[in-house]
C-alpha cells in the first residue's frame, strides 16, 4: 500500500438523496465526504470506531464545498478521498465527487477535523493514529482543488 | 421592514439530527441554512416557490461551514440569516446559528446561489426578484465573519 | 390542561425532505412525528432530554405509517399526536399529518416505543413519568384511525 | 437466476445515520428498505428510472417497520429484500436488514407500493414491468415474518 493514495469509494444516489429538482440535494455531499474518509481510514489501518471506544473523537471544524455538477437518482458516483493535512491537533481531508459513467465531477470539497474527548475538548491525536496517517500526505500525488474562490457555472 | 434586515430564524434540534456524538450532525446545518434562507426570501416578499413554478431553479455552488460550537437533541436555536450579495446571476447569505439560552454561535456560513432553468443551465433571476433583492444589501449591518482561515477551537 | 388533549405541531416542509417526485420523501414522517411525540411530552410536562440524563431511553419498536397524501415543498402542515396506550413498558402514540391549508390528511401513523437502559434492556418508565402519563389516555378522544387494513387512493 | 429468489443488500451505517443514543435512528430504515428494492429490481431486470422516464412512479401507500435489534455506526449490514405480492394497482414487499458479524436481526419491515402517473393519480404497471415481476412471487420462499403485532423485546 502506497500511504499517500487516496482511496476512491463508489455508491449509488438514493431515491431519499434527491429533491424537487430532481438532484442529489446539496445537504448529503458532507454526508458522502464521510463516507469517503471512514473507508480512507480503513484503508490506511486506522480504526476510527476503536478511537472512538478509545475516547477520542473528530469533530469538523470546517467543511467547504464546491458544486460544479449534479447526480441523479440511481447513478453511481465514486468519491476520491485524499488526506491533505496532517497535525497533532488537526487533520484535512480532500474529496471529489465524479458520476462514474460520464467522469463529470459532481463536487469538490475539503473537511478540516480536531480530535477532541468526550467533553468537547480539543485533545492531540493518539500516537498511533499519528503515526500511521502522517506519511500518508508526505507527497502529494496530484493538485488539490483550490476552494478560495468561486467558478461559477458556464452557461445562458 | 427595513430591507437589509437579517432574518431570524427559530427551531429545534431534532433527535434524528443527533449522531452518536449526542450532538447535532455537521451535515444538518447546510439545512438549517437553507431554511433560514427560505424564510429571508419570504420576509423580503420573494416567493421561492412561485419563482420554482416559473421555471428558475436556484442551486447551491459553494457552501462553507465553520463550526464554532455543538448543539444538542431539543436545543432551541436561532438561524441570523443575510444576504450579503445579489447580481443577476449570483446571490450569497451567511449565516449564524446560535445556541438561543447561552448565545453561544454553534456555526457561522454561506452559500453562493446561482439561477438556473429546468435543464441547469444558468440565467438571470427575473427582474423581481433581482429588483425586490437588491435594496437588501445596499448597506451591511454588522461585519460578515470571514471564513478564509480557520480559527480552532482553543483547549486541551 | 385536559391531558387526554391530543397535542398539534406545525412544521414546514423542508426542501431537503422533498424527493425527485417533488413530494417529500416518505421516510421523514417518522421524524415528523417524533417531533410530534416531543412536543406531546413536553406540552404535558414530560421532559424527554431530563429522563435520557436520568439513564432511561425510549426506543422505537414498531412503527406504522400510511400515506393518504402528500406534502410539497414550503407547505405548512400540523402533526396531531395522540397518547394511546400506556403501560410500564410501553406507549404508543398515534399521529395524524394533515396539511394546512386545505386540510388533507397526508398520513397516518402509530409507534409503539419501549423504555430501555444505555445497555438497551428493557426497563420500566420512571413512576414519575408513569403517573403523568396514564391520565393522558383515560378517556378517547377520537376514534384512532385503523391501521390493520389499506385502502388505497382511489384513482385511474 | 431464480425469480422468486429475494436479493441481498450489503451496506455499512453511516455516521450521520446513527443517533444520540450511539444507534441507527429508527427513520433510515425505511430509507435502507428503499436501497433493498431498487437492488431487488435492477436483479430482476426491472429498471426504475426508465419507468419513471415513462411517466410511472411508484409511491409507498403504507410502511410496516418492527426494531428487533440495533445496529452501531459502522456496522456492515445487509437488507433482504421479497415480493411478496405483486397486482397491476399493488406491490408489496418485505425486508429484513440483518447486522452481518452477528447475524441478529436489526428489523422486519414492508411497504406497499402504488403506481402513479406524474399528477399522483392510480395507473395501471406498464405490461412489461407487470410480466416481469409476476413470476417472482410464484412461490413462497420462507415465511414472511407476521407484522400483525408486536412482541416486545425480551428483559428487565
Amino acid at each position: 500500500m502506497i500511504p499517500f493514495m487516496p482511496t476512491l469509494t463508489p455508491f449509488r444516489v438514493r431515491y431519499s438523496e434527491t429533491d424537487a429538482q430532481k438532484r442529489a440535494h446539496h445537504s448529503h455531499y458532507p454526508v458522502w465526504f464521510e463516507m469517503g474518509r471512514a473507508e480512507y481510514c480503513r484503508a490506511k489501518g486506522f480504526d476510527y470506531r476503536a478511537m472512538e471506544e478509545g475516547g477520542v473523537f473528530l469533530v469538523v471544524a470546517k467543511l467547504e464545498c464546491r458544486y460544479t455538477g449534479s447526480l441523479r437518482y440511481d447513478d453511481l458516483a465514486v468519491i476520491e478521498t485524499r488526506l491533505v493535512r496532517v497535525g497533532r491537533r488537526i487533520l484535512e481531508f480532500s474529496y471529489r465527487v465524479t458520476e462514474s459513467s460520464s467522469g463529470a465531477v459532481a463536487a469538490l470539497g475539503s473537511t478540516i477535523l480536531v480530535p477532541v474527548d468526550e467533553a468537547g475538548r480539543v485533545v492531540s491525536l493518539p500516537d498511533d493514529v499519528f503515526s500511521l496517517l502522517t506519511p500518508c500526505t508526505e507527497e502529494e500525488p496530484a493538485p488539490v482543488p483550490s476552494l478560495s474562490d468561486i467558478s461559477l457555472p458556464s452557461g445562458g
